[in-house]
């Protein structure tokens, strides 16, 4: 067997702090914002097993017992004995929590203190742009402003994140947008905006990228579906420059994630679509990332959000997953057992901890 | 043993009413219009594998018997009683009948009577509208007959297909076109168009599909090799309206089409590319399949024509893909026994009797 | 067991002829130019587990001992021996090699003496155009010496290959260019290059790739991490001619590339990325291979460089793969034994030998 003593989450949210009714907690098995097709639910899927495969026992109950028992048996205890049980069971030490969700989330420190573990936060570029505009009254002031902002989250922050900025022109254009393009399409933005409009012009996501390239923070890019080849670009444009850039999801196109990452020195890839996500497949996805990225590119998160039950269900299939891919190739003599045990311990901490810097 | 009782083929053609020799019916293990490299043949791919191990132990020979041994088997029996003993092997109790394509092929009653099942005829929406435009004079009557077409067969069909649309600019341009694109698409087509001409502009290929999506009929949509994600508009723009899509093929993108089945309610994928051509790999494909897709929105197909070999095989390779696999999740402890089961019976037939509402 | 008594390697290089350090060797692990991470090391792939499980039982050490010992060992028993021992222990009895990569590397001759097996060349298209270029003083001149050159190398080279013309327009124009174009570009080229520049010239690139079709050698196309799909037009427009196309590559797109290969006579597909590069994931990769490829259609190669460690490796991981895979089809009666093991004698060599003619 190989272990995997604990798991640093190195891209998560946090948890609601109601009760929730089967309905509300039927939503957060889904993809953001998908409904499920009359005559079905959303319990009929991967996460939606996984999580009555594994969260039962851990509030006393059956593997599988039936959606309606479990969220019973869970008002029962209340949300914040729930909550505490299971992430305590979750085997993670250290939370990377992406604070920039909106709705009534658990913070890095909550976290930290219902799961026994250590929190970090990761500051969302594209809020600290929409904060530091809704604050600044000309286009001098916006831009000044926004290269504090960022280096001063810098200091607290463990690493940045964009979630725009894939999807917002940064695969045509990688390269910074000169000092002209910037002062123009921050007029153009700021002029446009409500308090509160989302940053969406592509020069200015570009802008801020490159502020925090030059953070030194590592910089978490969201791929969502596209191919993570069309960052090769940027990939090269910010080699070199002391700054990781952390793929997240791109399944079904982790094969390309896995490529750029041996490809370029500061390109890592999440392992987040590995778990919570396809459940009883996960040892076959987890599989096609170790194909040829090398070990040390790859980092375990939970990707989760809202529910504390998804944070334990991907830790629960991540380091089943692991053990089988790896056991299989220990028992085929393909690996030895000491690689194969310290490459568990890589993907589930080790490469964060030296990433992240997480002493 | 997960246990499959009976099979619904959603999406099919007829077979053959003559005798075949050992050159003809190898054709028809290959994608339409291909040919063997010199030096080979198509008996040596995983669909002539598969017919070699199914159908000879129906005709009462050894699996994996010389082709020519099972021809002559076959002619013996004469193409009628083969096709009989095949067909009612396959555990196939229903047929979804695309009867769009020429040659001599049995139509939906003659495939049921045959093999002692339901039959159900699939509408394709371009012969429809090539017939409309044969006997229209104006562009006014051929727009308003194609519209009293379309709805006049959704009384009578199960469903309609597309096999045109997705590459004839639907991607592009997901919405329905205006009435004066309309009418001006109409006039030039009309004009160029010899009898039996086939419809290929794209304006009027939207049109006619949204006419179709109007009929509240599942629309088949023909994918090919694109990658699904491109039909995220389409889906979009249709969500909504009461009519569910079906994407068929898609192989090997169908990770994504089985993301975009989760993320919209009427977004369904078709299994065809599992079977019948992917043969001793089709657990594999299936698993794949099974990552993201709610378990509610996936079909069995066969995607046979001509052989009725190919209904056969591709039954039993489904049936042994979904025993495998949901199989060894129950043995793993992933999922419950009923669980699996049940979505077994999903995929099999369940999910089919719901969108195509067949009682 | 699936017996495959002997390969045919059907594209790789020479082996360098100096002694290596840890770094350079390392660095032969991974792809072309790339560098590890900070804190991370190239032996922690599946490529470095691979050398390190098949290689030091052959130079009489444990497998899986530290890379160091290993060349410590290697040192030992000198460059030479060490490269006789290994090449001879792959079962590789002949090399296709392409003789078009700078440094200090064995030619065929020297491999073939080497590894004890038969040696053939591989010509690059492109180095022989700049060969031309350099000796030829105007455009008329070039052109003429080109068609010569390479119908001259057509003699002695076993195939051509072209790593440049996919990337360099092939897809977007897959016919020959006009003599017009070609003259055109021509001088256009050769007035702007110094001695020894790179053909770059989409126009040439394609003149020249028409000309080597011309010859009827197989025509190897490095596909990089293209799309295969994307070849379509000029698999179309080569279909008939009587010269095969060899895609190289195209790994994640490994299934495009075999589905290419099922819809045209000609084109076959190497098998290049299962081997070397996914080590313990081999059989997962290869398995898709044989989804919709024909069997008569995929060919082995190391596709190795500069270390006869990575052709044993190779040779090793693929046999590994093959028994594995097409053993437990024969064990789960999908396939029979006699088929499995003819379709393994295809793959290894077989195939290679009918398209390459190799006697």
């Amino acid at each position: 067997m190989i272990d995997t003593p604990s798991l640093v989450d190195q891209y998560c949210h946090g948890v609601l702090r109601t009760e929730l009714g089967l309905g509300t907690f039927e939503t957060h098995l889904a993809p953001s914002s998908a409904l499920p097709a009359a005559g079905t639910t959303f319990f009929d899927t991967q996460t939606g097993f996984a999580v009555r495969r594994w969260c039962p026992p851990l509030l006393g109950l059956e593997p599988h017992c039936p959606p309606a028992r479990y969220l019973a048996r869970r008002r029962e205890l209340g949300v914040v004995e729930a909550g505490r049980r299971l992430l305590r069971s979750s085997g993670i030490t250290a939370y990377l929590v992406d604070t920039g969700l909106p709705g009534d989330l658990t913070g890095p420190a909550e976290l930290a203190a219902t799961g026994g573990a250590a929190a970090h936060e990761i500051v969302r570029l594209e809020l600290l742009a929409q904060q530091v505009a809704d604050t600044s009254g000309t286009v001098e002031a916006f831009l000044a402003n926004l290269a504090e902002a960022v280096h001063g989250a810098a200091a607290g922050a463990v690493a940045f994140l964009s979630v725009a900025a894939v999807r917002g022109g940064l695969v045509a254009a990688p390269e910074p947008p000169w000092p002209g393009q910037v002062r123009g399409a921050a007029g153009r933005w700021l002029a446009r905006r409500r308090a509160g409009g989302a940053l969406d012009d592509p020069v200015l996501l570009r802008h801020l990228l490159w502020i925090a390239v030059g953070s030194g923070r590592p910089l978490q890019l969201y791929v969502g579906e596209r191919d993570p080849s069309d960052l090769a670009g940027f990939a090269s444009a910010t080699g070199g420059l002391g700054t990781d850039l952390v793929l997240l999801h791109g399944y079904p196109h982790h094969r390309q994630a896995a490529r750029l990452a041996a490809h370029h020195p500061h390109v890592y890839a999440d392992l987040g679509p590995v778990v919570a996500r396809t459940g009883a497949r996960a040892a076959g996805v987890l599989a096609e990332f170790l194909e040829l990225a090398p070990f040390g590119k790859l980092l375990f998160s939970s990707g989760a959000r809202g529910l504390p039950e998804l944070h334990v269900v991907a830790a629960s299939i991540f380091r089943g997953a692991l053990s089988r891919v790896l056991g299989e190739w220990v028992a085929d003599g393909a690996w030895s057992r000491a690689d194969a045990q310290r490459v568990a311990g890589m993907l589930a901490a080790d490469n964060a901890r030296r990433v992240y810097r997480l002493g």
